[in-house]
């Protein structure tokens, strides 16, 4: 098993911070053992501010002072906190050939060589956040990362109500100030999740819940023909560079349980995985040859590994499944259709129903996260809100509560495909089936017409899904529907995932979320082209958009852009009448000046009718 | 003025249809002398699916039995319409130097040489389409968009009904079937408009309004150096084969009368300027020499070529000009901060508010529409719904009511910059304060912080709004902020809001909105990937998506996707139960059977509380 078959050249991942920015370390007061990433983007020295913080999910591949070495893996940063709890190392399940496809021992992708020992809670011992959390207890990760969603809370504070007060939240709780006691007590409630398997100490924790920021996650997954660990490993930097706060690896086929041991090892965010695809793949590929001892095998598989969150489809029961047939696009989840298929060739209740206690069990012994899978979720805006799906996520409802009383942390999948109108009611039932466990939807989509830019047609839903209280979104990129997305279209579905989440949360009233914007606006204003493309998502596209119109350097520094050019500039415009008026009186008084003037072509701004318009 | 500076090419504007359609025409019942063209994609035979029909903006540009020649222009259809009207030819403003910006002899383009007979109405005599609707006269316009907005609604009429009742209006009331006297009634009611220059006859009429299908603007202008007017024709070509509803033409500098002259009798959509810009280039670049008399004379010229909508800021008032000072980011429209820097240094209330009802009767007497330009709109979300964007909205209900009184048609421009939960106030107020007139925005951008995907962050909030009920959207496209766009750009922000438009319109119930969604999706689920991709958007960019990850034509026919491939495709899967299932039982009894069997694995889908999961 030690053949390597190609060498890994660590040099192929992405590093070194975004453009204009660097990454900085923030400890909560304290507690100097405890480094909270930000990345801080520098502002013309004319402007008169401090440096922009940022949330960032990019890990140590933007940190210049980092060495980046994928054989060794990130520095476990949660060992001492993870060491302080007591778990007994246990004999790790011993690679079998399936785990790998069966692959040929020429084409064997090596493991990971990064030392690891895999950790485990003995029966009735404390792990999991949720259990912590119900104990009352703060862990280390509760004040990471309450740490983390303070960012730029504290400048705030002086208006933060005024913002919470501003913003339509839909009954969500959001404090002024994030304290790890409030986030003890949220993880304690269910309305949030730490996903942090104990077996990844590299992780750099994040929060998910209603509550706090609205995360995104972004799918990654092996290619047909690998040529390196580094390559799938590069697609995870890639992914979390550009923002994606968590990162689901749905690979399939060979040699995937090696790749995993890269991913795992080299991942500073949570990584979720859907064990039935490999359980299928074990099986060769045949639903109907699944069962649960392949299952269970597969989760001990993965959790050792150190996934943080499965997505388990235990909702699709036999008796769900005929309430799919008048679909218009029957089951798109293949999770779904897997299980469907499994139930009927069977005639049989789903064993990941059936086994829904045993699955606990080994979840809780790591903290692997629960994400209940929408199996039936909607693949058409035709079939959205259907008995199939609503049926489902009753049933999910069901299963968080099981879960949590086996001491397992819990989030509930949604859809899909749904017109905007019918969205809210999705927030809605979720939140009242699945007692506020976070949700996490993929988009959704609001229309099926624009194969290509489905990344827009499920922004749309997203932005407006995460302001009702969605916790998580999953991202869509804009090969959906039609082929596998590339290192572009990553890109450019994180940055759009970004932008839906971002949204959100300015309409949701998160006290800090409005500071980036009104940075960026203040640019704007200003001229400060520089300024402007680095606070922005993507710095790299706007300076490269601007360069195309007006690419000389002089224009970076102009009074003027593109679109009116000198003569017709409304910013610079806007200046001309900002310098004048204050010269001569001040704004304020003049428009008082001016109603007072009782002259009849100074008509009062609120005066109810205008008689006349052209004397 | 005859010189041709440089020789148009006909051959350089985009002809033919969109891949895998063609151009239909059809009339009215008892009308055949009006053709109101629909696109018609066909269909794979083996569906057993009608050809699908979609509204068609393109014009003749994608009729292959069509001839475009440039210099002749479009056919004239609305001639015999207008015609029958009994309007009085007019002599011509005279084209004078400074509306060609004083561009010299050798630079000149040549107007379009297309014959055009300058029509003008009497005094007192009917011309607008709000003042026929009013006298209870409908009109040939009338009668060709009842038909347009019509499409696909017979086929939909016995559940129109209910899809209305689906969908959530927000108090629009969207007719079964669009009749031509309702749409007199909407025009008269001052809730919609049919803008459309008498001196437009090339006009393919569409209407806007909240009761009808949800529009989208594109603009387009001039390039700094132009090298013929097909290339600018080209541009309005380009936009309408996407879907651009109408097209405004935001050109400024030189050879802007002429290449006007080649965009209105090469247009088949409505076409809006913003007179305002020519004015100020007449006077040399400097807002404080603009004069009525110069504005007065750019409106006649722009009346006369044949301009279907002008947007007037004339509710950028002396008084709110204060209210800025405070804002973030000032005063970003053009005309606003043109005219709001006007009134500042001649401490005057602006000439356009003043000679409001002179402007009225310039623009009745050709059946100019009014676009109530919103000059104090927000440049970012810090600056949403302030004192100064209301107050302005505000003056804009009163010259709303003004312009209604001298027989316009009139719909108001709105933001802008707006977080989500700030967009429907803005709706509700438009309605309010402007009488149900036509609400027509531009986004708004639901976040600051994205150069470069603004035509995303805009369209969360255009289809927000659209849904809430603005009638027209006003496209922005990724380079906004920071370049001009280019061919690339514009298809990217036609797609973009088209998607919006839909979204809206599914969400608002439009009886046949629906029914693309849902041809696409069952070409989705039965593997037609040829008509998936044909009946998307775009079908170009969906096929070259398709073809990176599967370029081999077999898998265009494939039972199977990129995504999962063959082994696990959930939709295989999906048919794979479905043709089980019906082998056996039909879906629905099955599910009956499932749940009387009494089994305690069968638990009833709507059972309150699992007890146990495991046994």
């Amino acid at each position: 098993m030690n053949t390597i078959a190609k060498q890994t050249n660590p040099a192929t991942v992405t590093t070194g911070p975004i453009i204009g920015s660097r990454k900085i370390y923030s400890s909560p007061e304290g507690r100097p053992d405890i480094a909270v990433p930000f990345r801080e983007i520098a502002l013309d020295p004319f402007a008169d501010e401090p440096p922009f913080r940022t949330y960032d999910t990019s890990g140590p591949y933007t940190d210049l002072a980092a060495t980046i070495d994928l054989e060794a893996g990130l520095p476990p940063i949660r060992a001492p906190w993870i060491a302080a709890r007591g778990f007994h190392a246990v004999q790790p399940r011993a690679v079998k050939p399936e785990d790998n496809g069966f692959v040929p021992e020429d084409k064997l992708v090596a493991p990971c060589p990064a030392a690891q020992h895999i950790l485990a809670a003995r029966d009735g011992q404390m792990v999991t956040q949720y259990e912590f959390a119900r104990a009352g207890i703060i862990t280390e990760e509760m004040i990471y990362v309450a740490h983390r969603e303070n960012l730029g809370r504290a400048a705030a504070l002086d208006w933060a109500a005024e913002r919470i007060e501003d913003g339509e939240s839909f009954g969500a709780e959001i404090p002024e100030h994030v304290t790890p006691e409030f986030v003890r007590s949220e993880i304690a409630r269910g309305r949030a999740i730490i996903p942090a398997n104990i077996n990844h100490p590299e992780l750099e924790p994040q929060i998910i819940g209603r509550n706090f920021l609205v995360k995104i996650n972004a799918n990654i997954g092996n290619s047909a023909v690998t040529s390196s660990a580094a390559e799938e490993v590069e697609k995870l930097v890639w992914a979390i560079r550009w923002g994606g706060d968590t990162v689901m690896d749905l690979s399939t086929g060979r040699n995937i349980h090696n790749i995993r041991s890269w991913i795992m090892r080299n991942s500073p965010v949570p990584i979720g995985t859907v064990p039935i695809y490999q359980a299928l793949e074990k099986v060769g590929g045949d639903p109907d040859k699944l069962d649960w001892e392949v299952f269970k095998d597969t989760l001990i598989e993965q959790a050792e590994q150190g996934v943080d969150y499965f997505t388990i489809h235990a909702g699709v029961r036999l008796a769900y499944v005929p309430l799919t047939a008048r679909r218009t696009t029957g089951i798109v989840s293949r999770g779904g259709s897997i299980m469907a298929r499994w139930c009927l060739a069977h005639h049989k209740e789903s064993f990941l129903y059936e086994r829904f206690d045993e699955i606990c069990d080994i979840m809780r012994k790591h903290d692997v996260s629960f994400s209940l899978g929408d199996g039936l979720r909607p693949g058409s805006n035709a079939d959205a809100n259907d008995r199939a799906q609503f049926a489902e996520l009753e049933t999910l409802g069901e299963l968080t509560k099981v879960a949590w009383n086996k001491g397992c942390q819990v989030m509930i999948e949604g859809p899909g495909h749904v017109p905007m109108h019918k969205i809210k009611v999705n927030m809605d039932k979720q939140l009242r089936e699945c007692g506020e466990a976070p949700f996490y939807t993929l988009g959704p989509l609001t229309t099926d017409i624009a194969p290509g830019y489905d990344h827009i047609t499920s922004a749309i839903g997203a932005a407006m899904i995460g302001w009702y209280g969605t916790a998580m979104l999953c991202y869509v990129t804009p090969k959906e529907h039609l082929g596998l997305p590339d290192r572009d279209d990553v890109k450019t579905g994180v940055i759009t995932y970004r932008i839906a989440a971002h949204a959100a949360d300015l309409a949701k009233g998160h006290p800090s979320a409005k500071l980036r914007d009104d940075a960026i606006s203040r640019a704007r204003f200003e001229f400060r082209w520089e300024d402007q493309f680095n606070l922005g998502l993507d710095p790299d596209t706007a300076r490269k958009f601007h360069d195309q119109t007006l690419p000389k350097d002089a224009h970076k520094v102009a009074h003027f852009c593109s679109m009116c050019g000198p003569k017709f500039c409304s910013m610079k415009i806007s200046h001309d009448i900002r310098e004048d008026s204050l010269r001569q009186n001040g704004m304020e008084q003049m428009s008082e000046t001016f109603k007072a003037a009782g002259s009849k072509i100074y008509v009062p701004a609120d005066a109810p009718h205008m008689e006349g318009t052209s004397d």
